[in-house]
């Protein structure tokens, strides 16, 4: 969908622990110390529920993860047990920016979500983005509040 | 907390469908044909992912369930592998309304997180929403964006 030679959308990978994952993450927040057997547990929690936790990741054509995003796929009640994709954590390694991969991991994780019937999908923005992601094909629906604790 | 007496917030029991549950989330939006064989189901799965699908209800004085909410309990990477909650399908009966049920459900819901140790909660409502949620000690935390397949 438009990548850049030898780049590659694909999910995420236990070795991409070594491999610029937590380091791309950190362009969106703090992640903080996450050792390698931490990685490992939370890795084989998302693989052991697949069609709930879908994450992936765009590689560079050294093979090094340079963008995030995750697919959360929840089923729901509502809209005759329907499915909602949730999309969370994208992020898009700073020197690779200006390349468009945040519109392919937008737009392919999207593809996944409907593939897999979700009936929407949804996810939280500033206002600075929004822009970006009317581009993807998606409106405003609401305001998101949050507490911290 | 401060829930009218006699009525009491639980969670979600499978018996709970042929006790007023599918009524309820009418209120909220499109539930569809949902067949006792098709709910009995997903309580299932829900109930087998016991600390990433919590669903709640409020039941009245006469054990019948009218109010809704979801929390559902998502394990991250970022932030050294923290949870975040979110806070799905609140519906309130439309002659208990005026009862605060929608407070007691959500702050509810959100001390459940808290505890669970979720650095934040979140959730996505209407713009005349805002306020209601703020009162439960929300605030704006950017725009919902949305694509229906």
């Amino acid at each position: 969908m438009g990548l850049p030679q030898g780049y590659t959308f694909r999910k995420l990978q236990v070795s991409d622990y070594s491999n610029n994952y937590i380091e791309t993450l950190k362009v969106l927040t703090t992640v903080g110390e996450v050792s390698q057997a931490r990685f490992e547990e939370l890795f084989a929690h998302w693989d052991s529920l697949p069609q709930l936790y879908q994450p992936h990741v765009i590689t560079n054509e050294q093979g090094v993860v340079v963008a995030t995003g995750m697919l959360l796929v929840e089923k729901k009640m509502i809209h005759e047990c329907g499915l909602v994709g949730h999309i969370e954590d994208i992020a898009i390694a700073t020197s690779e920016q200006g390349k468009k991969l945040g519109y392919t991991m937008i737009t392919n994780l999207t593809q996944i979500a409907e593939a897999a019937g979700c009936y929407k999908v949804i996810l939280d923005c500033s206002t600075h983005n929004i822009g970006f992601y009317e581009k993807c094909g998606y409106t405003n629906g609401g305001t998101q509040m949050v507490k911290r604790a």
